[in-house]
């Protein structure tokens, strides 16, 4: 095996660095995976400028990367589900399949979680990656390692629209046209929606919204407020929205989010952002509009590659960038500046195309 | 008004008349209907021929006719939502409004539902028909009488597939590929099933599924057994399907649904068939499979007509002939024996195309 | 029948009157009725102090009066659920039965909901009062007008176990002793609840909770943050709560329930208080704990009076004060000021236990 | 460390030996269990009587017992949540904790569950055994060992109940009063519902289900069909059961639950019986009443535990026989035959009372 594994670490708040580490040893349950793709998400560039997300805090040098697919090279004992040579998206969370919420099919929740790339857990921006076989899913030969990556925010996408209850002749507003927002309204579409408003405050993220298939595109003004802008919401649609799901994470969005939805209705929230907000809580109450929130994924994998493999749901669109992993920083930079019209990121740590029966 | 008022009625086993009925008055909360566009349903034909359908027996003269369309012309004193001129798709059941179920939200098994051409309730193949307003769906002018007359069976579909839980990758095997099992398909993919394999005893219905989207289709032989259909079922998807819909009612295919669906999964009977089944219960039983009827459809044309205004489904293939109401016994003739390769025979009771901004 | 017609009518703040009023008259699905018992609801007391709750502001003279039951003296037409004679809880809100929320089996958010005492709607503290037949609920002779009346505060209790998901082995934390509270609490003991803790600011209420039932009550002190409060539930349950409902309406209180519940859990928030609330919002989303309102009940009338009439639930320890609706006044006076420990006040229109074959 | 293992061990058809076994050895997540009380089951009669339960059938020596209570002796390097000397009760199945099933919460349909006393796996009537930590419930002091063992069926009563959706004013048909059938009356009392009839064809076991509660007990005649009894539940009951749960598993007991169930309410089948029975099929799809399998629990046994330790439900009653396991013998011939009124059977591997605090 080869012994070149080279590895983008996060040393501290803008201190990335690529140095070789040792390939992982794994075990009877794990595969050895020589990595493809990773994209770059909005987590990891905020590890790289904060240095931590709320409570998960950056105290050790830490792998970055949890968007990924790779190729299986070698087996644990135990495993019977994979072969060597087997291209997979990663489901980057292993739980610890012990405690009462993994029992009852919450595994994201356990508190226990080893997550990529989330402190004091390694990423898999890396040559060699080991990882439990059964959070690997192969992916059919028409699928390519790139769309393997973008399984991962396209999960962030089905578990919203799963927990927001879209359905068939549901109207979903979201707000917000970054990567997360566009793969949260391929799935409602996919789901049944019949009719999408989407919302952002810059016009170039809603073209490319209009492009992907929204009915409505609404460009916010920051000196609006959210009952203004929720009455539009309501003109413009057929009728209130049902589900609103927000992928901004503002106190702003969450606002609107509740003033647009329809009595009954479900407000899902995906982004996050500060630890205290201010809402017109009674509003929702009097409403029994319900308010969720989204916390990765669960189960979700799956269906997320099923959308894609069978055509439903095209997300090589939202690839805007390739990167090879030497030019790491680059990739963060383009990335977080948002340089060249940037929705997705991809580094790749093998030649492009390499593992690609169907080209990229 | 007119004083026409030609209308198709039943006056027992194989006897259809034509003849004029007086134009009904119209209460407070009802509207009066110039009707367009009226399908043949099985249950017309079963009607025609046996005069019963289970409990349900015709014991006087009987206006058929329940899957429908029509143009408002006169509007009840508290009827706002409607104004004359709308073309509307009926609804075909109106409930109590008043008892348990009424109040649960599920009308549909409401004990004293009025439904068209139930005895001993009147259906719509008339000139002038009327109805409560709020069971009437406005349809868009780019939506043709005939597919809101068709939005009666694509509820069914919208209902069944709702009921199985189909949802965002499921697996769905359909049995039948009759115009029911066809709309049920039509609907699992809008609602995000990733592979449907449809099955029937006819190859030319399956190859109207296959030419409207079916990832598989099967042939089945009157000497298979359950169990081998099964078999086959499972190896020919790329596992076992997770949701069942029989659109046939027959022993058989109960029996097939039962063994093909995973554990835990759904099998959604449609089809009603022999009072009497012989059921392997226990197979599905021990593995948690449950088994769930369907009947009509119950808050669920709002979503039929949203999927067909938003061309999410298109119904349109499945209209196979066009007749004058004056030629109501030539229509029931192809309907019932198959003629030219029937699926849905549709009757005028205007001049085609009369109410269609664009036509069908 | 008689002419008197005694009606407590409020006119404005502070200003409630005596006065009389013309007899209804009942429409075919209607019913008269000789009200016996009617107990002041908090939003009674709301309404003398301020004229208004939220939107619903009083504009002209309303009669006061929601949680009531009383005996049906004359049948509409089309009325034969009831006889007269018979003793009947009132659920106060009739639907329009025509709307989308009314037919999906959620009237309770209907829009155009006719409810006693909300403006511009009569209530029905009256000797005289008018209601749709279907809803009132015939009560068995060993249940009491009084227990018929407390049907309605049960109810809310009912609807908020619902929406909570409160089952067999829930861990409960109940925000706020006063009636709404302690119904909750009975009706979360019914459901399976295996613990429960109740919080309140006064030690008095406290008792009445443990004598109850309540397995912890804890006295807040106002000067405690929402996580320290929600330190001590975790450590003096057996778990953290996995259902916590909110009777306050306060934001200290919302904000203790969202932190004292576990992942994957949810918050029911009953009480309702101000318009905007500082909530900590991202402690919720990431734990995917739900947040879901009550807006008055709907379908849990029958749940409620089951309760009652099968002696699970004993609501007659609630009622510590009984008035003449002629002393309304001093009934309003002790039930604002909690005078004599006063949890409910009852007031009866007839001389009470006229109608009660067991004495309250 | 005693080197005494008597284990009683399933040859074959009436071929139960007792046998020194080697005491187990454990895995990192393991512990080894002394055990304590061992309730006899019908399948462990059945596998006695015929080898084989459907397509479980003995091709090698099995330790019977699956109903079981122990005490701690060793722990496993990992496990955190229990220690030395904890008295637990013992959930028989562990899955896998890999495949799809387990990791969507349904692991009792995991297919690689190794389930205590289920062939070819060994339960645990034998002095030491050894157990998945996580699968071990500490009881506390005041619950016996006795009531350890008996979660195991109630588990079952809790899981039925869940499965049947019984919850506030439910009306529940009970069919079968045998230890099932009894368990799945107390848990569904202590889950809100309102009404119970059980049935059976045996006077002395319908006394014991009115004793521990039942509202009304029906002994049915085998002359009498499905429809007659159906229209005695009805006409004894408040009105039709919403919830019928069939602890019998006979062809005429599944028919009997389909004709009673008011439309839209739920049959939940826990008995198993023959592989094909004759159902009125048509009767339950077109009233949209559902039918669904229990198998075994998940996620159940916290709540069972719950239930006991709160005192909610008092399961003591239904042991009626003590035997020590050098008479396993005999305690299975009492078992079998249902000597001296016999509901539950418990053998003894300790001596009575050994580790109970408070004495049984």
């Amino acid at each position: 095996m080869a012994k070149d594994n080279l590895t983008a670490v996060l040393y501290g708040i803008e201190d990335m660095r690529l140095e070789q580490r040792p390939i992982p040893v794994i075990a009877d349950d794990e595969v050895l995976l020589a990595m493809d793709s990773v994209g770059i998400c909005g987590s990891d560039v905020h590890y790289l400028k904060e240095g931590r997300i709320g409570d998960f805090i950056l105290t050790k040098p830490m792998v970055i990367g949890h968007e990924a697919a790779g190729v299986v090279v070698k087996l644990g004992k135990k495993v019977t589900s994979l072969k060597v040579g087997d291209r997979v998206a990663i489901e980057p969370g292993v739980p610890c399949r012990y405690c009462d919420l993994c029992k009852q099919g919450k595994y994201s929740l356990c508190a226990d979680m080893v997550f990529c790339a989330t402190p004091p857990y390694d990423g898999n921006l890396t040559r060699y990656y080991k990882h439990a076989a059964d959070f690997c899913f192969k992916l059919p030969d028409h699928v390519s390692m790139e769309e393997g990556a973008l399984l991962e925010p396209l999960s962030v996408g089905v578990h919203a629209c799963r927990r927001a209850g879209v359905g068939l002749g549901s109207r979903v507003l979201i707000l917000g046209a970054g990567p997360i927002g566009l793969v949260t309204m391929l799935v409602a579409q996919s789901m049944g929606a019949s009719e999408i408003l989407i919302t952002d405050l810059e016009q170039h993220r809603l073209d490319v919204a209009k492009e992907l298939g929204a009915h409505h595109t609404l460009l916010q003004r920051r000196d609006q407020s959210a009952e203004e802008v929720a009455a539009i919401v309501r003109r413009t649609m057929s009728g209130p929205p049902d589900r609103s799901i927000d992928c901004c994470g503002a106190e702003s969005s969450a606002r609107l989010a509740i003033f647009a939805t329809v009595s009954s209705g479900v407000v899902v929230i995906v982004g996050m952002g500060a630890p205290e907000v201010k809402l017109p809580l009674i509003n929702a109450l009097a409403r029994e509009v319900d308010i969720r929130g989204v916390f990765r994924y669960c189960n979700d994998y799956a269906a997320a590659l099923a959308l894609v493999a069978s055509g439903k749901v095209n997300v090589k669109r939202l690839v805007t960038h390739h990167f090879d992993i030497k030019d790491t920083d680059k990739a963060f930079e383009t990335s977080r500046k948002g340089l060249g019209g940037a929705i997705k990121v991809m580094i790749h740590v093998q030649p492009r195309n390499t593992n690609n029966p169907v080209k990229f």
